[in-house]
């Protein structure tokens, strides 16, 4: 860790609790503790959220970003014996062994922990967590889990700096950001890493051609595999949990990618492909991939295969290029998986609403149910500035298909390198498609929390409805914007209708009404209209036959259980 | 118009071409001349967009919000003759006539115009267009036509001025709002709606219960249908377009909402209910529903038909309450269909994704296939604030299905009154919503936006990149913000990547490389293979037998095609 030591600028980064919440420890066997973030509400209840924040956001931890976090599992993970040779969560839970990270996951979803241990058995679930990056809280990927998202950082060459990149990592896992990727190509990438590792909650995840692509100045044709291995060996030993390999953009797919509109829009797949064909050879990636699972198992880093050649339009969606390389991909997926290294499959890009859950489908039948983490899909191409909201759309829709693992897209995609705020806004969004899916997917737990939050809006607990939200501090910026005075939190209306035309206000008069006059039910109802309002019955039975009279030919008549009577 | 003369303040709008395009008329039959607006490309190419800006985008056009926009439609509606008594679009198109607003449409959206003819005729689709806002230019809402957007405005008794409205009027239509909805709630409703219907370019529509209400001071026992019609006539008079009646919400489905999370969530919905179960009488909107076809008939104005018991939560979704109302909705559209009337029918809400299509398959049935407008819908609850983007999930999902048009949702939903800012970020997020459902739905026309765009995106053209967005003048802003100086604007990268990582200049490079060495083709670069790397073939081969001695047993051997041979 010397080189946090040695740097003379420290980070700033943002500590404390999230408005309205506190932090949390449900305590589990062998002494774990896994974190909630717990909101208090003014009816007395509270209700406790899925919390990625780490220590920040914990009143009582004391954060010494030199030092780095606690090494939580730096004993587990010495205290463990190899199964087979491998270190490997999947190793493990082939072998029937319960981890303590399998444990952690299950009191943190809420889940038996023999169905952690068996979907990573079975692949179709991945734990990354790098033995070298012991501050990390366990967490899973996988389609029988909460969904989760990645959100991206890392400086360019030409904007950002170290102390911008780490206070983003704990921006964006205060904000929900279940792991983060630090995609630096500029200077410094290895310091710049140090400090993400070393400081982050969640795991960590890596490019690692990028940093090769680095020490050969940027000349993709001079990239070979030991360049690329002793790159992957460093990040491993620095505790990166999970990277992405191109492996499947192969020299006679790149071709394929001559007839799209947007050739190949992957970083690392267009770098492989210039190396493929500048060496007129098939991409080391893919020839050297028994050795890079030796390597990988050793430190039980998970493989995220990525999609080199996904479609940067819309017009290339779902193309050969796209399927070829997915195809590859699920044979890699094999061959990891012999190794005991775990394997997520990267997936598109830009994609239709259309065409979207065939791509889930095609992966799970080729990579044999690996955890699909894909990229948005952006559903159109023609909102640059809005692209979080593009992909949102797609990244709900294939959450709610099957995807494990979504990769947010801030406001800045396609435009320039993400700030502060659009890390913010690119996490939050990103939340939110989790979250619809979740739902979707009739998830046992999620709705609980919608459930509790609309409760306080009906009862007009405004605060609560703020501290309840994914972003309680925009919520209650937004109301105070029009009725920024302390009543106006407890006023049953907003500027939104005013005290007249609150619906909600409106209705609670109305169930006071009914509750008074006991007319609850519609039996009392309909009892109330016989005594008192035959003259209307009458009316509402002629309009009716009226129309059934008027009614045009071709058209149903109405369903007869509607007729007023 | 004397309303608009009176005033002494005169509102301020926002005038002059978007950026990087300008109004062109497509000439058509009958003198009609059907706005585009034209991106000029770099390259010499143009693209059209739809248009929904009005003459305020156009720099040859004279702007005199005291006149109001000329009366483009004038002469039409008076040279024409009723026919079976009705002046309705649906009543000529019945007829078999083709109105000069169905020839102004079919150019508009590029289709034969006996599809417009046939769609109105058949109640699936409609055109809103009162015979007393001649100023409006025609458009089609139905789901064989471009998905539709409309943008809620109007003050509440709290906020905002008639100025302000005006403003986000034109704001609204020159992002792209088809239709505008005035749902003022507070002072001067009647003055605010004149100004915003007479330079209104889009059709209007109103809630007639909210300025019946202001009648009778705030309380709903208190209205009569006596000032409900008045109030009605007095809308259809100065030219309102559309009006959503909840003529649904019925006396006896009233306790049905006593056992919701949220009750009745609906302005127009909670206030009949307040009404009828005051009175203990069934709906006036309901039993004079004949007499208010009558009206509306009169003026070509459009029903739309209003849930008025939407749920307004996710846990409230698809409940019996919402679809008891729709039943009657659909019993009310075929008795305005006998009458000539148009209709549409509006829909929730708060619904979770896979409860969406239900919405939609429930709607066509019940409701003979009238077209469908949507309130989102929210996909989930939680994220206060950002609830153009829950919602915005929810609307692509539905237009998908099948919904004709969305009303927006803006960022401060269920917290205040939106401002100028949240009617822009409304508009667009909804325009992207109803773009991605127009590329699900495969619209022919559609997808040559997104081709365009990509295609400048991939040829670093990136002022016609931002030209061809949806918001040009955001798009730059983001670039600029990290790499402002002008020769970034043809730089081929941006601060995302640096000139290094940039996947599409490498792509270009490999493509010049590729056609450099005659290695455009697989069959080329296996050739190439051949020859130079006997060496790689036999390794990559060796790479495959290894995994196929090695793979776990139960797993798929890799699919054969994938070799390396």
């Amino acid at each position: 860790m010397t080189a946090l030591h040695d740097r003379t600028v420290e980070p700033q980064v943002t500590t404390g609790p999230i408005r309205g919440s506190r932090k949390v420890y449900i305590e589990g066997p062998d002494d774990l503790r896994v974190p909630v973030r717990r909101v208090e509400l003014s009816n007395g209840e509270h209700h406790d959220v899925y919390d990625t924040s780490g220590p920040y956001t914990d009143d009582s931890a004391t954060i010494d970003l030199r030092a780095g976090l606690p090494a939580l599992r730096a004993s587990w993970v010495a205290e463990r014996e190899p199964v087979n040779g491998a270190v490997t969560q999947l190793a493990y839970a082939r072998a029937g062994i319960v981890t303590r990270e399998m444990r952690y996951i299950a009191i943190r979803e809420g889940v038996d922990v023999e169905l952690v241990r068996s979907e990573v058995a079975r692949g179709r679930a991945v734990i990354p967590a790098n033995r070298n990056h012991p501050e990390a809280e366990p967490m899973i990927i996988g389609k029988k889990f909460l969904v989760k998202i990645n959100a991206n950082i890392g400086n360019s060459a030409v904007s950002s700096s170290i102390e911008e990149e780490v206070d983003k990592m704990v921006w964006a896992t205060r904000w929900g950001a279940d792991n983060v990727m630090d995609l630096s190509t500029g200077r410094d990438i290895h310091n710049t890493r140090e400090w993400i590792v070393r400081n982050s909650p969640v795991p960590i995840g890596t490019v690692p051609i990028y940093q090769a692509l680095e020490k050969v100045d940027g000349d993709p044709a001079k990239l070979s595999w030991e360049i690329y291995r002793d790159t992957v060996i460093e990040q491993c030993d620095q505790g990166v949990d999970y990277m992405t390999v191109h492996a499947g953009v192969l020299l006679r797919y790149v071709p394929l990618s001559a007839k799209r509109l947007t050739g190949i829009v992957s970083r690392g797949g267009s770098i492989m492909a210039a190396w493929c064909l500048a060496n007129h050879q098939e991409s080391f990636l893919y020839t050297h991939f028994e050795e890079l699972c030796d390597i990988l198992r050793t430190y039980d880093v998970t493989f995220s295969l990525g999609d080199g050649l996904r479609p940067g339009s819309i017009n290339d969606a779902n193309d050969d290029a796209q399927l070829a390389e997915l195809r590859t991909l699920g044979e890699l997926t094999q061959i990891a998986r012999a190794h005991d290294v775990q394997v997520m499959i990267e997936g598109p890009g830009h994609i239709p609403m259309h065409k979207i859950a065939e791509n889930v489908q095609l992966e799970e039948q080729w990579c044999d149910e690996a955890p699909f983490y894909t990229l948005g899909p952006l559903a159109t191409d023609i909102a640059p500035g809005y692209d979080h909201i593009t992909s949102a759309i797609g990244a709900a829709t294939i959450a709610k298909a099957g995807t494990a693992m979504l990769c947010y897209v801030t406001p800045k995609e396609h435009l320039g390198l993400p700030n502060r705020d659009d890390v913010k806004t690119g996490v939050i969004t990103y939340k939110i498609a989790a979250h619809a899916a979740d739902l979707a997917k009739e998830h046992p737990r999620v709705q609980s929390r919608d459930d509790a939050l609309s409760q306080a809006r009906f009862e007009f607990r405004w605060l609560d409805q703020f501290h309840l939200s994914l972003d309680p501090d925009t919520a209650l910026a937004f109301h105070d914007e029009t009725l920024p005075a302390e009543p106006a939190k407890t006023a049953h209306f907003c500027s939104m209708c005013g005290p007249k035309f609150c619906s909600m206000k409106i209705t609670q008069d109305v169930r006071d009404y009914a509750e008074a006059h006991g007319l609850t039910s519609v039996e009392a109802i309909e009892a109330g209209m016989d005594e008192k309002s035959t003259e209307f019955i009458d009316h509402g039975g002629r309009v009716y036959l009226t129309i059934t009279d008027q009614h045009t030919p071709g058209h149903a008549p109405p369903e007869s259980e509607d007729r007023p009577h």
